[in-house]
């Protein structure tokens, strides 16, 4: 099992993601063997030394960088020497199992799908970002690795992430619901009414529509909805919960009997509150997203990943190895009812 | 000024409606003789017996209701007598000036659209729904009165939002920004493409696209998206801030120095802190979204809405009359870009 790590992806990056690497390892995450660090070489040698440990990570060199906000299509025409794009062929050469990425989301999935390649039966790759809820861990995907998708990309969507759920976090026959703005069935767009009649005919535990606020209740292990709307409710939550710690903090200041350092332990403790409910919703936590249907393992970070973020973002990636998620994903698609017979079932 | 008080329309309905007009007028926010209660006059007479309010008030008697579930143009063409149809025959009429309703949304939509009719121009009114923000109020137009939009009616919606903020809000020049996944230009569906090009052409404040994190930010006074995209977020907004909330209530109750009753004040304070908190972010302090785009005011709130809630919600739609919306909404549509000429600009 080894894992490329791309050194040069993320805001901040390679400071962050060499210290992620070096935090993973010391956290017993990972060994430096089952590590690959993908970026420019002299860089990336400097970063180790600064925390310490040169000689224990293998480097392949990738001199060149895709910018967070270059086009990703463009990007890789042009950057074949970059980060993302060697990472991307390592994979499909078998070299490593997988890649981690913290680098631009549009330049990853392309470099996925056009290098590494899709597995059989998948259209369109999904992003799957976990949130943490008030009932356990709930999967939404695609948060934006495509924005036009079909009923039958949708259907894929919710039987991959089954999976995952399955394997990863260790739910038998995971909840999957749509993503709808009314929980009745005729409520809706088409893309969501007829995706709605796939899964009714499927093998998959589909528990119907359910609304945004679900995504934060418990009620669904899986949630499906198309990229563009996922990706807004990725940032609204992102938005929304900084705000609210932010807001929580504020008014907590107010108050010398919380704030204030003194004879008793207040400030610490609302400290150690906002941490514990942080952990809870942070992205930080979970670190890494996959891009389920590709053949290999893909793991996208946020472009704002910190060094925890990385070192979490290669923990579940390990994870998502060991289960061998798309092993039962490509038995798992094999069974289902194909788009093409959708309507011709008696 | 008269408003009509949908008073049937609500998950607790006719308690909470009856109650919150009640505490409307106790408020100050508007007198017995600005209000109307619409519903089933002997239920109506006894609840405001109930709440020792029962002379003062005018009732105009409908005995029917629509239920939050039932189909919208089906409910609307067999009940006649429904406090929502008979509340929009009296806007219609100009018996009143407008109508508060808690009640089935697509139904009031419908009822708003059809009977009561639109603002020349308009081809589709938006809920436009706002939000406490980091930097102050933000409006989100559309929240689900609509999922098949045009290009021309996301850039209507952002022209009356824009008067509704000015007008209102007391927001000058109000920023709008609509809403994307990626802030670049050349990123999102063809629907968000199109409409940027409209609002470039404008003489609306338009500063470009933003993402679904600055809803929360403050960085745009107006953000307009379609109908699905935008109910999504509504509730994931409502998901998430109350999962947040309990969250940190749950972390606080965890530390006997915050949660128990004692010699300090802790507990008080941290509900003071929790209810700091929740009114910058909850529904119920605005009461009540307007749907912008029709010859009348009609405001939509939370089908869960309490007797603050309808009190909030009166209040606003007060504000809403007094302020004209509509007179600034009707003379600003003359002057913007007609749709047809999209593109035939030099």
């Amino acid at each position: 099992m080894r894992i490329a790590l791309d050194a040069l992806g993320g805001d901040h990056a390679p400071v962050e993601t060499i210290a992620g690497a070096v935090l993973a390892v010391q956290r017993g995450f990972l060994t430096p063997a089952e590590l690959v660090l993908v970026g420019d070489e002299p860089l990336l040698r400097q970063e180790l030394a600064k925390n310490g440990a040169s000689s224990e990570f293998e480097i392949v060199h990738a001199p060149e960088n895709i910018g967070m906000d270059e086009h990703p299509a463009q990007a890789l025409r042009r950057k074949r020497n970059s980060s993302i794009a060697v990472a991307a062929k390592m994979v499909r050469e078998r070299q490593v199992d997988g890649v981690v990425s913290a680098g631009n989301t549009g330049a990853m999935v392309g470099a996925a799908t056009l290098m590494i390649g899709l597995l059989p039966r998948v259209r369109r790759p999904g992003i799957a970002v976990t949130f943490g809820t008030a009932g356990g861990p709930c999967t939404l995907i695609d948060v934006g690795a495509n924005i036009h998708c079909q009923p039958e990309d949708l259907f894929t969507y919710g039987e991959m992430a089954s999976c995952y759920m399955a394997g990863v976090h260790r739910i038998e026959k995971p909840r999957v619901a749509l993503l709808n703005i009314g929980e009745e069935e005729a409520k809706g767009i088409p893309l969501v009414k007829q995706t709605r009649d796939l899964f009714e005919r499927s093998h998959l535990n589909f528990i119907g529509n359910v609304e945004g606020n679900d995504v934060f209740t418990g009620r669904a292990d899986v949630i499906v909805c198309e990229g563009f709307v996922g990706n807004v409710v990725l940032k609204v939550a992102e938005g929304l919960g900084q705000f609210m710690v932010e807001q929580f903090s504020g008014a907590m200041m107010k108050h010398p009997e919380f704030s204030q350092s003194g004879p008793n332990d207040s400030p610490a403790l609302w400290k150690q509150v906002a941490k514990a409910v942080m952990t809870k919703t942070d992205y930080a936590e979970y670190g890494g997203a996959p891009l389920l249907g590709v053949d290999g393992s893909v793991f996208i970070s946020h472009g704002r990943s910190d060094r925890r973020a990385i070192a979490n973002a290669l923990k579940v990636a390990k994870q998502f190895m060991l289960a061998d998620v798309n092993r039962h994903i490509v038995s798992g698609l094999s069974d289902a009812p194909s788009a093409n017979a959708a309507g011709g079932e008696s």
